[in-house]
């Protein structure tokens, strides 16, 4: 553990790193790392060191490297590096002395400041860095440098920056080394392209020196680089800040009137002279102000003994929106943001279970573009399942352009002992991914009314998945029933299981609501009836729905109330954990277990009967539910970062509020906190997702079940105020929940509602039931 | 200027980086690349540097990175990288303490040692580095670690090391991520592909420790990466060391029983487990022999004031030697060898104008080799010929895989001014290259007599491109004669002009040549002569090189005895190039001028119509020849490494000794040298020939005129002695020159024939004359 991450509870917006360590590089570039949904950045040094991961990505501009690779979001050529040369000196903050280093990020406004006072024989100064990228202009990226000379004598600066494309994707390069070109005298331009998918990208850049006699001022090109060069000298104790604007254009932009290379080149150049008459500070404010809108959305705030819990929510929302390409629905979240090369900007079910939740209750606009997203994903889904054999909508287990179906690496990395390649089976048989699309697409349209959706795209996505489903299930004639077998659930310990429960109740759920979904358009929607009935003969489907879900195997409770996870997992040995957990859980436990071992014994990587228990909580009481948690919660290494949210919330729903509030604290942790190397590859999106269900669900109790809005809040003992907000069917509601009360306001309806009456029900109408 | 370069006057046999500069990693990366003319690898640090160059090449694996660009050696897996972390501090010179930083070459074995004292907070090591590629066994090299803890107190001691694929050329990428494996649990193996080429590697690595407890022996899967990790204490005081060897084998291997990968690698494995019994001194000095082999043939040595002098000649063989891919005629040499990414390893006149000569005359069985390369390079000219609506065989001017013909880009860097990509008319216009390869052909039969080569293939290019140079010829109606138009000659600063005398003047020779070697032919040689006839019809050909040879405009001296460089060069502007040439040459002329205006200035940038006059004297009389060096070399700025050895030959001949001796030490520093950025993409290949023939041909006096030996020494006055040998005819001939006389010996022949009158001529043969 390392000292170098700080909080300061005064300023509850800011995260910061103190004292610059090059072992750690990787923390803070992906924690501070900065983006609109569009593009993003890793928050690297401008100055390169070994071991940093200097990484751009633009959403949705997926590429293979080769056919024996599967797509992934290309590391796009660097804006942001710069060299300095101060008197002769190479700047590193690895020689030399370096003081009051700090990194630090406004999650408020998204700026990035980066200072230090360095000092190399005769050179002492002070740099201070300031970036943003525009939540204003998706296009648009900065950096404002300054530099002051500490010292009475002078100092002369050389400094090297523009656009490098040397860099790759851990060695896989997906870009051309295209045309390059000056525009005006001072813009340099690189337009790469894409190798495989051919989205051609033009990149502007352009630096701005006023009131500076340079020496130097010389446009250097280089293979897959263009940069510029630039020289000056600095007096003793005086200063100097300069200006670098950027931008980035692919031809997949929807908005532009022309993606031709041309236009886009002409259009960039003009774009930036157009903003001449705007300062950085400028700049950054009408970023800022973007920003403000997702702060005065619903604004969460927390007063509690723990003023880290008041900025994990922040920094959660932060990441949340840095990561979703609200702009555009044929892109999603991948499952490391676009935050690091982890996951290769995939998608998978982490964004309905984990992270639409939060869009859909607070910004459903932004959910509609998820789910579409998967509406638009059908032909792929279509192209699994007959490739497999089945019929309808069977999801990728891993996402990139929507089309494209799944894109699941086949292969893994090398086993460590047999040198062998290992293979990744989730693409083939993680299958529960199908219904958690289905939940998702069913909770977005429960919690927004969506009606449009719902008839256009929704209830086809959740009948093509019913009917995938339905072609999946296995007839076990032994027992008369279907069955699903050969499958990983959640828990990703267990390859090649039978009747994983998750599995099976979720693929039950599906096709059980499509029966009645069919039966009530008939009845209440005719033109949506025939329109789906053109697509999917329903009235055969519903048949084979019937059928085969009245028979679907559902695993039930032991006489001790344990839901089994699948068909093996309770006749398995169990081992002790705990050791495991008090140490560093996953990787002491495979100091001494291999994952064959490991497969075969009780351990769980992540929720999985639980996340079932919460998922579908109207299906099982509480008593179930307090003996499964009892149960496999000790048998869960919580190593997926998907697995302390649901523990959170379902202690949390339990009275476990005390283990409710300290796995939440772990899971808050899991990015923003003091391990220095677990975010090298990029944030953990589905975590960051899980912060905010953790606080309103968990704690402001909320939830839809039965397609009705349930409230039921308790506070973990820590916290004297939480309130929060959402929008429920088009009504913004807020929520101030306290020890002893609470308070409910709907928008435009003047008066709050308190509640004080504890242990009470209140149906307040046919959709909203109170707990208190 | 640095003062890192160090060189021993009590051990003339190594060149010596003394104390490490980041910022000039480039310099002893280039001038201590270790090869054997199949592998070669860049001498970077072990330790990682911001700014290293991290190369390793294995000769004709040539690949394209897509269709925009042309071949290139591709940039291998590393298995030389390793990380070390100190009692947690990372190693890196860049931070702590150095001292005694030496990176020392041994030019007689091709050992490299680094060694140095690093001191950070506790720690104080010694770090001894031994790495040798094995130039007995070509697909083998290793290294040997020493890790002395200065300090009385324990060291704990990380180690990752391993193969590291995730490099690139300058970002191109050439390799999939191939298959990993890890052999008889210790063998770590990784088998990528060049992505076009589809030349299939494999790469093997072991780590070797002996006597040392390691707490930690973990093998790590990466993505383009296999890695061991290895920890172990270190007491107070005490050291250890270890080894690591690798070997490379890959599917165009000749001599391989099975290229198949699997057999491949149970090959590299079995190789590896059959050393075992020999130490790392062991297989030092077996390839330590394979290198005396060479030192043994001919040895040159000077007795000089200079004593740099000798090692130049060594550092010039060394280089020769790791550069040429002597196993395989398939393969040539390239412009930077194979110490960098420069010139993407392809093959330019260099070899037959610059390097050939050193084997033609010294290992003749390697000089085979590369001719063969042009043997096997007909197919290629003969494309390159018709594409450019000629006939016969029009030699590319950089060449690759030798069928492949031409491999020059077609657009180079942006320029600077307008962003826009430069043409790079070389490879279409720059057509001297074709008489170069017929006139190194030709020399190569010379020297050696080889009949065989000759009759089988040697004659055959011959008469190809002379077939080409009739084709080539334009008839000029309004002067009767025919001309050669839009040509780039050596001088690379004129492009687009007409009648550049060398190229004229080649093109004749080679047409001439022809035509009386088919007469010869004809009459001596019959089946030699059917054979050619069949491919040529010899009659017809021989009537077109006759009447086109016959009216081929050669440009004629001027009034003043000058011969022009081209129609347009002599009415050119002059500019007094002193000033320029006092300062950076090329770097502060183009300050003042751009390329363009160059161009329209009697300003040449390598010699042009003086290398004419040298590689063919017996045209030109003495007399002319001094007109035109002091005519041309004013007007030449050397800004091409091919530039300087030329002018040092010419003037020794034309008994300008100073100045010779002027030009053979600056041609000499080129790489040896104090000039720390300069070598950076590559030492430079023609130029290490230049020393030889410097030596040889201009102190040596050796030339052949008129298919005769001469033998016309002369000493510059700092040399008291040189004695050099070469091979004539199969004949070994030793010759040892002093101020006031020489003797030459000839092997089998007994007694020396000393020479010591003066200015007389000795014809001691047919074959051999003795001007002295």
């Amino acid at each position: 553990m390392s000292t170098l991450m700080h909080y300061d509870t005064n300023d509850l917006w800011k995260i910061e790193q103190v004292g610059f360590d090059e072992k750690f590089l990787g923390k803070t570039e992906s924690i501070m790392v900065l983006g609109n949904g569009y593009l993003a950045v890793r928050s690297s040094e401008e100055e390169s060191y070994v071991g940093e991961t200097r990484d751009t990505f633009v959403a949705g501009t997926f590429n293979a490297f080769d056919e024996n690779e599967v797509t992934e979001l290309p590391n796009v050529p660097d804006m942001l590096g710069m060299n300095f040369v101060l008197n002769g000196h190479v700047l590193s903050l690895i020689q030399g002395q370096v003081s009051d280093y700090s990194k630090k990020l406004n999650l408020k406004t998204g700026e990035l400041v980066r200072s230090f006072i360095w000092k190399k024989d005769e050179v002492v100064v002070k740099l201070t860095f300031r970036r943003f990228v525009s939540k204003a202009r998706l296009h648009f990226l900065a950096t404002q440098v300054q530099i002051e000379n500490l010292s009475d004598q002078p100092l002369s600066v050389k400094v090297r920056s523009g656009i490098n494309g040397q860099l790759s994707n851990e060695g896989s390069q997906h870009f051309t080394d295209g045309e390059k070109g000056l525009m005006e005298g001072r813009f340099i331009q690189m337009m790469p392209e894409t190798t495989q998918s051919k989205i051609q990208f033009v990149q502007t850049s352009e630096h701005r020196f006023e009131g500076v006699e340079l020496t130097e001022n010389r446009p250097e090109t280089a293979r897959r680089g263009f940069y510029m060069n630039y020289a000056f000298d600095l007096n003793g104790n005086s200063s100097i800040s300069f200006e670098k604007r950027s931008s980035i254009y692919t031809s997949i932009d929807k908005e532009l009137s022309s993606n031709k290379v041309e236009d886009m080149r002409q259009f960039a150049v003009a774009e930036l002279i157009s903003l001449e008459e705007l300062s950085f500070d400028d700049l950054l404010s009408e970023s800022a102000k973007e920003w403000q809108k997702i702060w005065d959305k619903h604004p969460i705030k927390i007063e509690t003994k723990n003023f880290r819990d008041q900025i994990a929510i922040r920094f959660a929302q932060y990441h949340l929106h840095v990561m979703t390409p609200a702009h555009d629905e044929r892109m999603n979240i991948g499952a490391k943001g676009m935050s690091g090369e982890g996951y290769k900007g995939h998608t998978f079910w982490d964004t309905e279970i984990f992270m639409l939740p939060y869009f859909s209750f607070t910004h459903p606009e932004i959910a509609k573009s998820l789910v579409t997203y998967r509406y638009l994903g059908l032909d792929g889904a279509h192209k699994k399942a007959t490739s497999n054999g089945y019929e309808g909508a069977q999801y990728p287990w891993e996402a990139a352009w929507p089309t494209d179906g799944e894109v699941t690496p086949v292969w893994g990395a090398a086993d460590i002992v047999t040198g062998q390649a290992t293979k990744i089976w989730s693409g083939f048989i993680e299958q529960h991914i199908t219904s958690d699309v289905a939940f998702g697409i069913k909770q977005y349209l429960d919690v927004t009314g969506d009606d449009t959706f719902a008839r256009e795209k929704g209830y086809e996505i959740l009948v093509d998945t019913a009917k995938f489903w339905a072609s999946r299930l296995e007839y076990n004639a032994k027992q008369d029933y279907y069955e699903i077998c050969d499958v990983i659930g959640p828990d990703e310990y267990k390859e090649h299981v039978n009747n994983n429960s998750y599995t099976n109740y979720t693929a039950h759920w599906n096709m059980v609501y499509v029966i009645d979904l069919v039966a009530e358009l008939k009845e209440r929607e005719p033109q949506v009836y025939a329109k789906l009935d053109e697509k999917f003969d329903l009235k055969s489907l519903v048949q084979t729905l019937e059928e085969k879900s009245e028979k679907i195997f559902l695993p039930q409770a032991t006489e001790d109330g344990i839901i089994p996870q699948d068909d093996s997992y309770l006749s398995k040995k169990v081992l002790d954990l705990t050791k495991y957990k008090e140490a560093d859980g996953v990787d002491s436990l495979f100091h001494e277990y291999n994952l064959e071992q490991v497969n075969e014994m009780q351990i769980t990587k992540q929720a999985d009967v639980l996340l079932l228990l919460l998922l579908f909580e109207g299906l099982f009481d509480k008593e179930l539910k307090e003996k499964n948690f009892d149960y496999y919660e000790p048998k869960t290494t919580h190593d997926s970062s998907l697995s302390l949210s649901t523990h959170a919330i379902l202690s949390a729903d339990l009275g476990k509020l005390e283990k409710s509030y300290h796995f939440f604290q772990q899971a808050s942790n899991i990015d923003m906190g003091e391990y220095m190397k677990s975010s090298d590859p990029g944030i953990h999106a589905a975590s960051l997702g899980g912060i905010w269900q953790m606080i309103v669900f968990g704690y402001g109790g909320v939830r839809i079940v039965n397609e009705q809005l349930r409230i039921e809040p308790h506070l973990p003992k820590e916290w004297n105020t939480l309130t929060f907000g959402f929008d429920y069917k088009g009504q913004e509601i807020t929520v101030e929940v306290r020890p002893d009360h609470f308070i409910i306001e709907k928008s435009g309806q003047g008066k709050a509602i308190e509640f004080t009456s504890k242990g009470k029900t209140h149906k307040l109408n046919d959709s909203l039931t109170i707990f208190y």
